[in-house]
Parts: structure tokens; sequence; C-alpha cells
């Protein structure tokens, strides 16, 4: 990483994440026991309303204001040929997001949340319309198969861009974040982050991404395999992982994990990509995953193991393997469920409605 | 069953259940197939929103005016202490509904469905406030563990109820329906229906309802053995079965089932109760099967061998175990997201997006 001043405000996040509010979620459980339904009947509507107390530091949590981030990057490993689509989808995209032609769009305006496109490396000299945020760091990485994705400059440049949008996000008044990622070759980095930091088998946390097929999907597992032997990342610095085989998206994601968490503000993780964001930040801030909700079940093989090792259990399952923030805007709307159950519902006292023959012994 | 001339309406609604407009579900799938995002990285969005295309005979599904049925009414088997709450909180639970301090009322206000609930036969002499539908058919259904719960002519009024119920509403606007039930005792109902029709053992179908314990449990599973060896009903009609071991607000939602897929209106089932109203129904007529939603997977054991039975996969999985119709609308929020999917997204020439190099070879 460079030098420390340069490294400030990344470093101040990562020493203010603090442990959730331990006293909020017990006087949430409390109530979420008191209310007119059977105990735990409500599932994980009662689970998240209890995690989203102790986020926010109050028994009466409201999501509020919510923002999902899609950020976008190429990839230099495509050039290995990992994806089913050619790298300057990834532009293009970008170009369908401003429009407000992409499913995360849609998704984003079903729940009420405005979303942010940021380029972050898109391998691209496209001009972008309004509604894009260019903070492109450079066109895309450098090939992992071959040497680091990313130099240290490179690499603290996007993890403090991501911090920067969460907070001034915050600071105009967004109170939920959701992370999203748009790069063409993107679930190779993310596989290699995921093998390195779970330490789990490269075959085991890699698939098929957009849709490669089988052959491809062995020379995928190949070509990260390298990457790691080329690379030998550090598995306890989520930072290096990140430099050396992973991607300015995901970089910046993993600072808006940062600051999002520095300011007591939930995380919605979409999938298998924005996961390994995650996993990079708790293995550096381990108090970060109190703020990250797991939103869903992606359907790439290795986020069930990512989402283990931050023991996160997903909200959703809908079999959505696309990224962009589109399960994460959803499970916003889920905890939005989950904290109007805990703040309206009425008590079994309050209705006059009898309790358990159980809970009545108690 | 009750004479002919009496059971016109239902029978009407028998012979009206067509199956989905295939070309509508084509349509849509071809749809799905040109929109910027990689082939089913949707998932189960995907699916709903042809599925839904397919039930209203459009390329362009919009679900509309919701509403969500919540029927409630008492069981005699409760008796036999099948329950860890007492019988009066079904009554208790009405006003509460009518007070709107229930979790339906809260999770249906948060996705814009508006809420009937109906007495379909609460064992009570209560005056309900304006906002509960009076449809009382008698106060609480016999014990089905020592006669059958109903007699022919009040399972034919419950069923014609249910129809009526849902026809009005359709005549009144309303464009999807969710059914949810309210009834102490009634998982032990819905486990006979269950364990008649899918022809499972009852203790794999039964569960602890809302909570008893596992001696309780036991002694559950063997009234629900006794009810079914007294009674006999006959798994071949969905009818016989509900009058022998059902329940009036079964009936009922049974009746709503029918009602809604003879107008071409998709039902989202909620959890185990009101899963066994569809079973039943596809028992007397298998094309309504082309109408349920399956919203969530119930943590009652039972729900998922009838899912199967019915050939439906459940949308959500938040471990709900409540009933009144909380899963059902919530998964009615999901689909419309898949229906705004469907009908916003841009298209991959729309948005001069590159195709996946499998795709260009087709």
């Amino acid at each position: 990483m460079p030098n420390n001043e340069e490294y400030e405000a990344v470093s101040r996040c990562l020493g203010n994440i603090r442990p959730p509010d331990e006293k909020s979620m017990a006087e949430a459980r409390r109530i979420q026991d008191s209310l007119t339904k059977p105990r735990g009947s409500l599932g994980k509507l009662e689970d998240l309303s209890v995690r989203l107390a102790g986020i926010y530091g109050t028994s009466s949590p409201v999501i509020g204001k919510k923002m999902v981030f899609t950020l976008a990057a190429d990839h230099g490993v495509t050039e290995e040929g990992v994806s089913a689509y050619p790298s300057e989808v990834t532009a293009q995209m970008v170009l369908n997001f401003a429009r407000s032609g992409a499913a995360i769009n849609v998704l984003a305006r079903h729940v009420g949340a405005a979303v942010t496109v940021v380029d972050m490396g898109v391998a691209s000299d496209q001009e972008w319309p309004q509604g894009v945020v260019n903070c492109k760091i450079r066109k895309g990485t450098r090939n992992m198969a071959k040497e680091s994705a990313l130099i240290p400059q490179e690499l603290h440049d996007a993890v403090r861009t991501g911090v920067r949008l969460a907070t001034d996000a915050i600071d105009s008044g967004v109170t939920a974040v959701a992370i999203g990622d748009m790069g063409i070759g993107n679930t190779t980095a993310a596989s290699a982050i995921t093998a390195v930091i779970t330490g789990k088998p490269v075959g085991s946390v890699t698939g098929r991404g957009t849709g490669v097929d089988d052959g491809a999907l062995e020379a995928k597992i190949r070509v990260i395999e390298r990457a790691i032997k080329v690379n030998n990342p550090d598995p306890n610095d989520g930072f290096d992982v990140l430099m050396k085989v992973g991607g300015l998206e995901i970089a910046g994601l993993t600072g808006i994990v940062l600051g999002a968490a520095s300011s007591r503000i939930p995380v919605f993780i979409d999938g298998f990509v924005s996961c390994s964001a995650a996993l990079a930040a708790a293995v550096n801030a381990p108090n970060c995953r109190h703020y990250l909700i797991a939103s869903h079940l992606s359907v790439e093989p290795g986020h069930r193991h990512s989402l283990e090792h931050l023991g996160l259990v997903p909200v959703l399952d809908l079999g959505m393997r696309l990224g962009e923030g589109t399960g994460a805007v959803l499970a916003m709307f889920i905890a939005e469920a989950a904290c109007s159950v805990l703040n309206e519902m009425a008590t079994f006292e309050g209705a006059g409605v009898s309790r358990s023959r159980k809970e009545e012994r108690k």
C-alpha cells in the first residue's frame, strides 16, 4: 500500500468500524417477541430487523434513503478468453445504465433506490453522458495471469474512491447502500479473491459467469490457478489480494463497504463479485461483517463459500447471477418490510391477544 | 356435495379453468432472451414473468391491483390439544386484522395490496368492526378426530363463498389475488389434507404449527392419523377431503383459487395451510395449477411435499411460518419486479450491446 499519509482516509475507516449496538439488538428482539405472531414465525424478517437495529443503533430501525452503487471496470485477464462476452460490453452496459435500460435501473426504480453508476476503470475512451461518475483509474486491470492486476497506487486510489463515494452519499442523506458490479471478466477476479481468502480450491469457487461452456470453464479455472501462482497474494491482507488478482470495480466496492460500515450504514451485498469485495474488506476490518447484508445466493458456486466465510445467510435465493446490484435492491425492499414489521405491528398486550401456553408459562 | 343446481357457481368455475396462453408465454420468453443480460441470469424473475404472461394472456403482463384474502375460522380438533395457542386467539386476531395491527396488515401496506379479512367460521359471537366480512358458516368445524369436520352443505357454502369473494373482487378491478389463513388448529387440518392428497405419511407432512413441543407434535400426528382413519376421505375428490378433514377457511381459500383461476387471475399461495387449499382445488380442477404462484417455502415440513405435488417452485425462502398471507404479499412484489424487467428493460439491439459469442453463433 502507498505511504501512510495518503492512506489516511482508508485507514481512518478501518479504525472506525465498531461492533453493532448490542443493546438496540436486544431491545429489538424483545419487541419482536412481544408482537402478535408466534415467536420466530417471520423467520429471516425478524433476524434482519434485529441486525438492522444493531447497525443503526436503534430498536426502531428505518432503511430510509437507498442508493445502489454499480461500479464498472474492465479486466486484462479477458485476453485469456475467460468470458462469454467481449470486453466492449462493459462500456456498452455503462451507456445502458446511463439510459436506464438495464436490469438494475428497472429493479432500483421498483424499490425506490437511486442508482449511482461509476466508471472505475472501463477500457474505453468513451465520453460518458450525464449520470455516469467518472473515477476511471486506468483502462482495465493488467492480465493477472501474467502479472499483478494493479500496482499499489492504483489499488489505493480505487479503495479510496469507494470510501469517498460512500461517505459523500451518506453525507447527502443516504442511509442504506447496495453494491453491484459490471465488468466483463470480473467473476474470474472474484473467484481468485474468493479462493485466496477462503482457502477453497479454485475449482470449487469458479463458475460459468455470464455463461461459458464446459471447456471454457476448465480453462478459466487454469487461468485463475496460474494468476494465484504468479502473484502469490497474501490471504491475510485483503488489499494485497485485491491488488494482485482483483479489479478496479471490486476494489472500489471494498472501499464502499469500509466507508459505509465506518458510518454505521448497512451494505447490501449483491452477488458473487460484490461479495468478493466484502470478503477483502472483512480481512482487514473484521467488524465490517456486522454491516453486511447478504442479499441473495447467486448461482455462481463460489458465492456459497464466500457467504459462509463471512458468516452470512442470504435473504433471497432467486437463481440470479446478473450482478449490477440487482439482487441487492430486492433485498433492500425485504429489509424495509422487516423494519416495518418491527415498527408497526401490534403487541400481544396492546391487541389483547392471548399468548401461547408455552410462553404463558415463561 | 349438494344437488347440481346449487353447485352451479362452483362447477361453472371448474369447467372454466383453461390452460395458460402458450403463445404469450413463448413471446415473453423471446423478449426475455433479447434483454440486455445473459440469458437466464435473472433466474426466477424470468420464469415468473413468463408464467404471468401465460396467465394474463399477454407478453406484457402487469400485476395491477392486488388483494390478499385472509380467511379465518376455528377448528373443532383443537379440543385434542393440537395447538400451542388457545382457540380464542382466532377471534382476537380477526380483531387485530381489523385494527391493522397484524403482520399481514403491515406487509400488505408495504407492497400496496388491499387486505380483505373474512370470518368463514370463527367460534365466537363477537360482532366484528367494519373491515371484517362476515361469511360465518358455522362456529368452527367439528372435531375431525371423531367425525367429519363439515357436512356437505357447509363445505359447499364455504367453497361457493370463496368463489364469490374472488369473482366479486375481480369484478371490482382486482387483478392479482393472494390467499392467507388464520385459524388456531389449521395446520392440523392442512396436514391431514396434504397427507391424503399427496399420499405421504402423516409424520412427514406434520410440523409444529404455531410451536408445539416434541410430545405435542407426536400427539398431533396421532390425531391426524385417527381423523383420516375415522373419515376415510377420497383422495380423488378434493371436496370430499376438505369436508372430512379440512376447515371452513381452507375450503373458502379453495373457492378463491377456483374463482380466480377461472377468471385468468394469478393466485399467490402463502404457506402450508393455503397450499393445502390449492392442493384440494387442483384435484378437481387440474388446470388451476397454472394460475398458482408458490410465494415462499414455509418452515412447516409438509409444505415442501404439497408444492412438489403441485409442481411449483417457491419464489421466496424466508424461514417464515406465520400464514395470514404474509409470504404471499411479499411474493407479489417480486412478481411485479419480474413484470417490470420484462416490460421495461432495453434489448441488446435497442441498446447497442454486443451479444455473447455463444449467442452470436446461434
